[in-house]
């Protein structure tokens, strides 16, 4: 059983999705990856969205770049959260991307990470945060997560 | 009989495609308009434009804005051409929409317009010129218009 | 008890947050809102933001526009999700307002909506798809308002 | 007897382009490739554009960087359906090139694609579905690419 | 015989380029407006441009919005200095006009102005300027207009 | 006793700041350097800018990227002058830095430099600019520099 | 004697310029105001800038807009700071006013504040907060300011 | 005795400049090349601009990047005609220097060429444009340089 539902549009978006997926396996939560197009294989898309609350899915994670219509398709045929990642473009850099995800009309939100692998990575965050509203667990792993990167920071010295 | 389905994203998007509306009543031209939304109907826009073929429609003209899934939606679903219009919108001013509509992965063109009112009276333009390929007589309808045209501009004389 | 705390960073932002406000008394869920800002309020924001899970808090809303720090300053101080909506601003028409939001480093995400009022609702839709996650009820109120979405599009008739 | 015109503004553009010759070839269309420019060789261009019906042309491709005048030009001496593919560029990556052809005046469209090689593809495809529209054979050849794309996808696992 | 013309790609520029025209009034030179567009009336615009040299013009000033290709194809026709004006547009606000204009790819140079009325002002002052070079009167008028603007700015006095 | 403080979001961000540190050491004005998060260790940067004074800091210097919170929630704490540096990012190329750092709302202001290392270069110079307002040896120091820059321009020669 | 000189590009900007003006008045310290422009009246501003600091000027402010050179060059005759309000332009919305006046290659430092009325008013606080580096009175003045900022907002309640 | 000054605004600029500067030389006009910056030696730059009339100098090259005053700045000391170079930056990749070369405000105009290399070549064939207008030696120069572009194209085959 899969808490969260991570789907990429081409499998070339693995390179940034791998930092969702190193994250969430360190946190130890159940996911699982499917490469799922918008625009190359939408009904499979659309089944695939439609059975994943029957396995115990919570919250979606969609990764797509350019005109990227997959988080909001996704969102389209869910009332679970679904998070996306815009992917970085080789001509715009992602700005394609972002605006693509995140300025979706009134009634079907996609809460969109920032451009790239920071955005995948938050992407795996931000999943927990939802699940951890009613599981204490992962409230707990979260706080834990943020005080070593604070404690990260706080070591650093800087030689002048 | 429809040779051309337009669709658009939501009602409000009607100022924007009255140009095209107007332009193929002009051209007397078989057109059907339909108001149907990637992310509010994905399943009745998807069941429409899979059916239209059958209708005798030739091609679709998509209008949509934000984060415009639209015209590549109906792009996943179909074989036939797909006109975009990239809408205007309040803040971004229609490049959320351009990019969006325009910047399609390999495999599933949308064929993109000018940002609003221009755009969508060169939908109409350019629905006919794909029918024109071979119907020789909008062929003649498309060079009539194009005379036209140059005429309004050849009279044109500028008072200094 | 609100599990839904919406802050924003100016009393001018109130135009573009009662679209968030309004949702959420039509859903009928319990909800707070409060004018604290990242540069002029730093301390009291820091305080409220930690003393809301006590209150049963689940969900962060935060409104803010230009060079937008709320969202993220809100993250800095919390491991509940945190939304962000950019508000649009009179020069930059609220470029600077989402890049602000969304560009958040690696470790604390802000779940990013589109600019302005259209953002401003979905931040309703979506603390509610959150909570949702748990609570059957609100995940009815949520397809119900699907379902309606969808009707209302469905009986748009478009006389040409 | 070619059915598809390409022409380029530039002989670097073929690095671009091959993605469309390719395509072409692979699906089997008679075409013919062009290096003109509308800045350096307008009466060719013009010339070329003006003869190509005769030869059978049915289907414009011009690809551009920059002040990308060409499809538009190409446009401006046919009425035959004009594809525009807004070649990447050094210094703004492309973003020059697509308003350069895609905001086209009302009157003469040009059918923009993507930036860069995902676009030259989608030009060759789109060229494809014009013909297609009165062309069983290249109806059925792009239904043929279009599973194929699919069963592709779906064939992906994605090792976690 | 006029010495500057003046080429606008719609009637409706007229707005803008009247700040060009007032100002050669004010300088006293000759000079001609047409109305022709690279889009619309490419043959005419060609004709217009290559006989241009005959009747004395040394310099042509070229005003066109969106994809803006008009100074572009003129400066194809000849080997005078072509000026561009960008007009702002309703959507992108003359980014698309300007970026059309000024990225000429080498070997075929645009004297791009600012966008808008500035611009066009700019213009009917560079176009004295080109005719200075070698007219000691206009170069005269020149230095007499830069010192009226320098004293006006000396005069102003802000109350506190 | 240290008359600057520089702080950076993150260790990466020490790249572009070595600029600053050089030029500094260079000048020979006592400054000291952290890595402090505004996102990730909200409370120590509070501390430390509150505490910075009684130190003897009279400017602070802020380096971050994406959504740059930093050189704000510095400013938030303090009503010494606090110079922005926007680093350069991967996607957006510290255009999100910029808007993020320089679009401050009225009454928390942030001294904004250019993007990068030249930024990071002048961030040095204005802190001396600034204490050199009372501090003529400082002054001096500037006035040397300057000369030193200008007489390096001069001694150039390009051979044609 | 004026501690702060405040010089405009053009008497248009005063809308702006009028905020920084009544926060300084409301401060009660001594300034003065000047039109004068790098384009138009460049040695009068030189001969402007490089007397200053005899009448005792420490900083300046400069604001312009669109192509906006005057902060750079005021600050090339300078050691003294410079702070650099780019104004809100017609078309493109003061980026270029922005771009134009932070961007600064290394060596020359311009403090560019936000575009428009918030960054004017932020450009009285930031001189203030120079002068208030060693001057005890401007601290406290600067202090009780943010202190009433901060009040004004606690005091506002948002009925829900 | 030099006809054309060519002002970089850094060695660095070389680079690019060296385009104006071969095509000059392949042209056999006179020309002088200098590196002044607006920014770093602001009276070296006027002195020069000023006294370049009476060497012959009937046209000014300007190269500038980031916040490129240099072309306004000349411009600004003279009634000669200025080309504008918008060097290419490391972070904005020229719009930077594209924007603060073109947006000149009314009354100074530059002549901005594209970004860049283009530009760079574009500026050299301008200037001879300008000469040209009234030397009847340079206008034959330029027809055989277009008409060699011409045949250059015209020998391309594209083997597919």
């Amino acid at each position: 059983m899969s808490k969260i539902a991570i789907i990429m549009g081409s499998q070339l978006d693995l390179e940034t999705v791998k930092e969702t997926i190193d994250l969430l396996k360190e946190f130890r939560v159940s996911f699982e990856v499917k490469v799922l197009s918008a625009h190359r294989t939408p009904k499979e898309l659309a089944e695939y969205v439609e059975s994943a609350p029957q396995k115990g899915v919570k919250v979606f994670i969609a990764a797509a770049g350019g005109a990227a219509a997959l988080a909001g398709v996704v969102a389209s045929h869910s009332t679970l959260p679904v998070i996306g990642i815009p992917i970085e473009t080789k001509s715009l850099k992602g700005l394609d991307s972002l605006l693509s995800t995140v300025q979706m009309p009134a009634g079907i939100p996609v809460a969109t990470m920032a451009i790239g692998k920071s955005g995948a990575r938050n992407a795996a965050i931000f999943a927990l945060e939802i699940l951890g509203t009613t599981d204490k667990k992962i409230q707990l792993t979260l706080m834990a997560y943020k005080r070593k990167m604070r404690n990260k920071i706080k070591k650093i010295k800087i030689k002048i």
